[in-house]
């Protein structure tokens, strides 16, 4: 069923800027009227910059956003955004008929250090935790917030990446952390089958991630690549990326757990 | 060239028992005079039964043992255990033609969880501290001690699994660690020609984490496949196993970061 034919609770990770504010602009102007979206980022400013771009051109959806930085919060925090939301919203969660979740951020780890020269103990326990952990815990809370029985369709969204098949020279920790949260959404589409599970992979979309990889990768032929693609205009703007998630989702006829690459399409 | 034919440091993780003591024995047995075992693991006594094994059949090679919980040791402690190590040998690495380590310490995770259940956020932490952090840690303070200049080959071996590739019922956490650490070799056999890299997935083998999945995992399916492997003898014997890896560090003839399945051989 078309993911955007229905009143929808969508909550979206990284939201504050680049492909997750586009994905949040690009799905309210789709969603039906009463549908919520629950913005999540550490930046309230660029919160307030997604919900405001959202509030002129979809002013038939409601934002909220809240500031909390993925890396840190633990389980009964991640609960509690959902259900303070959901006591703001004066409502229940049945009043929707889908629930959808986009996990959409992720960092990309020090790229400057090949695999042998990671070495920072402490900078690898927060790899883990933004992308994985909190990835796992926040699925989790959103699950149980939206249990089957409430709705029409439930969908879970992993943008992913083509580092999660093919390992690229200094990107070890980003590849690992996409493989592991492509498995952990394969696990759940067979575990599950009252959730629509997708990975999509954006493509080189023009973000700030993008800057760091043309910046600070430390295998030159790579680093320059990166460079060049984006001096000659080859990456992609983020809402033309975010345009086929929104056709893979209006089709939906996708199988659950397949992991969709902007080329793929 | 032949894996057994240099005399070698080699550290072997999780070696106090089951298939990290069969990979510790029978590789003894096969690595010249004056290679040196440093073996790890939680347990000192299983640690000590691997030495006194090895120290009957294979008086030749000389066995370091160390109790660790690589979940919480950080990168100094490890550090220390190689450097002590070196240090107890009244000799330098240079001495050795041949640095190899095994990965083989892992952990199932809470298999009696789906995905979806998975809320504990220390036992989150915990399994990428061991699984992820643990290992590029390690890794990294391997590589280091053992230079390629002095070298005439380096070898890492990953222990994997089927669970790498393919996700299974309850096995969500294992599945992405499993994934995660391929990807992780295979980015580092990309970046670094002078190490060769193999993943092995070693089989069903009878060992105790097969009794925990056997008892604790949540899909009847997969808990009842398990244990009608093991009722019907169908699991493999460890030696049997770690002999098929053998002879594929013997024939030395993968392409670094490989995975290679007891069943593919």
């Amino acid at each position: 069923m078309d993911v955007f034919s229905l009143r929808t609770f969508c909550v979206i990770t990284g939201a504050s800027k680049g492909f997750g504010a586009s994905i949040a602009v690009r799905f309210a102007a789709r969603f039906p009227k009463d549908s919520v979206l629950l913005l999540l980022a550490r930046s309230i400013d660029g919160l307030a910059r997604t919900k405001s771009l959202i509030e002129a051109e979809s002013p038939h959806i409601k934002v909220f956003t809240i500031g909390v930085d993925l890396a840190k919060a633990d389980s009964s925090h991640l609960d509690r955004i959902i259900s303070d939301t959901l006591s703001d919203l004066s409502s229940t969660s049945s009043t929707f008929e889908q629930a959808t979740i986009v996990h959409n951020a992720a960092t990309l780890g020090d790229v400057s250090k090949l695999m042998s020269e990671q070495c920072v103990d402490e900078d690898l326990h927060e790899y883990w935790a933004l992308n994985l952990t909190s990835f796992i815990l926040l699925n989790h809370v959103f699950l149980k917030h939206f249990p089957k029985q409430l709705f029409r369709q439930r969908v879970v969204v992993g943008i992913s990446s083509i580092c999660a098949l093919q390992p690229f020279k200094s990107w070890s920790l980003y590849c690992a952390g996409k493989a592991a949260r492509d498995m952990l959404l394969r696990t759940m589409a067979l575990e599950d089958s009252s959730v629509q599970v997708l990975t999509y992979a954006p493509g080189p979309i023009d973000t700030d991630m993008q800057y760091e990889a043309r910046s600070y990768t430390a295998d030159d032929e790579l680093r320059n690549m990166f460079a060049d693609m984006k001096e000659t205009k080859k990456l992609l703007h983020c809402d033309q990326s975010v345009d086929k998630l929104i056709s893979v989702l209006q089709k939906n006829t996708f199988d659950s757990g397949a992991h969709i690459d902007y080329y793929d399409i």
